[in-house]
């Protein structure tokens, strides 16, 4: 039988557990520092800000296998398993020999994976009785998805969003409201942090890491209420493992196996989530698949960022982790569409990097934009700008097989839909859209605020990828 | 086994070809009428404006099942087979005995159903040779259909998009665009009827009427070019066929047959094609299911309307046909949010509608957006205002049987999703969405403006229904 164009699992083989990577890590990551001590993090540290569950996963480094909840086990029957798709029409307009495959996770209206994660969180923070949660939104897909999963827990949400995504995404906007969830432009005059990066700054258009100072200094300030994220913490790659898990059993159920796997990188939510198994296979020398993180020339924190402690906010609130970043200061141009705007990177996947894991490209966001309507064309799916960046580098693979006549297989994560990014690609097809590429000394200027660590200084270095 | 959420056939059980109710129905529509003779139209008629083969559809009364061409039915496999969802968690919110299913066509780029049409009629178009086809919109969801199936086969297309929606969804049109089709705001200066239009009505928003009437002549004015219809004709109501022969062969896989069938019904593509093989149990007597319309309170066709001979567009340019008509010259309020503003309906469903074997109600648009949060909040889709109709109905249902008791097994067509609607979403949720009802002298006065067809005029009556 012909492998078909799209892959479902039966409801019953979803994954009824997360997958913990780092239960399998050679090394661990260097653990987060609390900012105030510059010693590491405990539980009692996380507690404040975070669920009491998503606190323990956070710093659980041996647990391989986490159960997921009954409920949230359900809630997933909403909207997985996700298909896994074979670009059939894509490879035929490509003329390549490749066999390209990609995981799916836009169909579901938050329009991305970040329901993965959201569901899960907001599960344990309504176990432990909490009224309301705070978070923020570059894109608007994780804002959507947890005002999504807040209306159906019946949870109390306030969403800071990046206030250039609200402008130019009005629409996202209302469908989070829709959901039943606040949404405040950020920076806003509802925070300390907020107000002075206002008055410091008062027409920017704002970044990710100054939304979380907020939603952060207002989840502390207010009872029964925590703190919740889409992104870059290990906590969320382990929820998002399940797109990975499910990749690999539908993979398993038509004998595929890729030689490389491709994801779009911004905190590391979908990239960490999507080559789980794979990273495993890796781990433990079963494989030798390639694993590739894309990013946009525009915001390089692997292929240009410093391996270093850094804040994980603008509002330098939060604990400190060593990982890939551009400075926390640091705010991709007002040019850049579309999320993967995150001035660092999850402490999992830089610390995978640096030991020479994973490799990692960066693409121009015109390039992403072209490949993503030559995709939307021939695969009938509108992705989204973050998508499309796995896209181009799919695309490329599969060219590069197109010379060499290497049948390869790639697996790329196509993690959401591009339905509230139209701004974005009117720009591109009016010939509007500019490629905006920071200099050595606009980078320079990000690093000079990274913060000095005494304790931890030594082990900082500069990444060895950082020239590639 | 307990069901599960989602009900997904294998790409094998697609169906591999379209079911003519026509073959089954006891008594025929009435023919349409070539509007210069008065005399039923034949297929030399057609053939100026339609393809070939979609003009043989039109005209079929006898073919019972047509074959699904090959290359559709590659096309089908790349957003097909579409879930039938069991809506546990609403049926849970309501506190209801019944089991509510919905068959969800939203998950494709275009939105909707329309897609299943646009890639049949596209394909017959390029069989033909022809280089370009014209066509209309009005929420826009054909438009991205058919755009989406322009650029996979490689066509022209050129789209009138009724001027109200198209201002209204600015995002939507750039998602045409995307597909590489021209947008043009109907009424235009680029045709006559559209300065005529425009000459009369300088500020109107314009209707589906006369966005057909600019697409009709521009097509049969351009050398090569065909114009397409997305809903109304038998050859559309054919092709949406695939969605209740999908439904139906779900629904046999858990033993289950629906007591009553839900769909909204603008034009009647969506519901023509869901209740296809239900009505033709009924029509053979296996079957006592009921099928219901759900159409706006302001644009109430067969509710409200007559059974008469009608254009059916604003210019007066088409066949004519028999149908339940508010008048080729109504349109809808600009109050009216989202699509299902045709002045007329299917005469298929039409005459079934007439016979008595379908049921009709219309909602108001306020208590349709209740519906469409409610299942959105519940069910995690965020659903299209036209599908949220059905929604309506089906939950209005649901509540009956709350109150009587009854175990009811309830279908509904969920049609597609909202994420171009959020003006309409983000109207109703600041309370300022407003319900228009026309007085029956806004209706009289579209009644006035019938056409006065001598030869059939005494087989035309007022609808025994349109008092209900």
């Amino acid at each position: 039988m012909s492998i078909p164009y799209r892959i479902y699992l039966d409801e019953e083989q979803i994954p009824k557990k997360y997958y913990n990577i780092r239960a399998d890590m050679p090394e661990q990551h260097d653990p987060l520092l609390n900012p105030t001590t510059d010693q590491p993090a405990t539980l009692e540290d996380l507690k404040p800000v975070f669920c009491d569950e998503l606190a323990k996963q956070e710093l659980d480094t041996t647990t391989r296998y986490f159960d997921i909840p009954k409920p949230v086990q359900e809630f997933y029957k909403m909207f997985r398993p996700s298909p896994l798709i074979r670009a059939y029409n894509l490879e035929k307009a490509l003329g390549t020999p490749a066999k390209i495959y990609y995981k799916f996770e836009g169909n579901n209206t938050s329009g991305s994976h970040k329901l993965n994660s959201a569901a899960a969180q907001v599960h344990y923070a309504k176990e432990q009785g909490l009224t309301s949660l705070t978070t923020e939104t570059g894109a608007g897909q994780w804002g959507t998805a947890l005002s999504m999963a807040c209306a159906f827990y019946n949870l109390d949400l306030t969403v800071y969003m990046v206030r250039g995504s609200a402008e130019q995404k009005p629409y996202r906007k209302s469908v989070i409201e829709t959901f039943g969830a606040d949404i405040i432009p950020s920076p806003s005059n509802t925070t300390a942090v907020g107000r002075s990066i206002l008055k410091e700054h008062p027409d920017t258009g704002g970044s990710l890491g100054c939304a979380i100072s907020e939603a952060v200094e207002t989840a502390v300030n207010t009872p029964n209420c925590r703190y919740v994220l889409g992104s870059v913490l290990n906590q969320v790659l382990l929820h998002q493992s399940i797109i990975g898990l499910e990749s690999k059993a539908a993979m398993d159920s038509i004998d595929e196996y890729p030689d490389v796997v491709i994801g779009c990188a911004g905190g590391g939510s979908n990239l960490g989530g999507l080559i789980a198994p794979y990273m495993q296979d890796k781990l433990k020398e079963r494989s030798d698949v390639r694993i590739v993180a894309v990013e946009p020339v525009s915001c390089p924190s692997l292929t240009r960022g410093r391996y270093v402690y850094d804040f994980c906010d603008t509002g330098k609130i939060t604990p400190l982790a060593r990982m890939y970043t551009l400075g926390s200061q640091f705010m991709p141009s007002a040019d850049h569409a579309g999320g993967l705007r995150y001035h660092g990177m999850s402490p999992i996947l830089s610390k995978l990097y640096h030991d020479g894991y994973m490799e990692a490209v960066s693409v121009q966001q015109t390039k992403v934009f072209e490949a993503a309507v030559l995709f939307a064309k021939h695969e009938t799916i509108l992705p989204a700008p973050e998508s499309a960046h796995a896209i181009r580098t799919a695309i490329d693979e599969a060219m590069e097989c197109k010379k060499t006549g290497e049948e390869k297989t790639i697996l790329f994560g196509l993690t959401g839909t591009g339905y509230f990014d139209m701004q974005a690609y009117s720009s591109y097809l009016a010939g509007k859209m500019t490629d905006y590429i920071p200099s050595d000394s606009d980078l320079e200027a990000g690093f000079n605020q990274l913060p000095n660590v005494e304790s931890i200084k030594s082990s900082s270095s500069t990444s060895v990828h950082s020239m590639t």
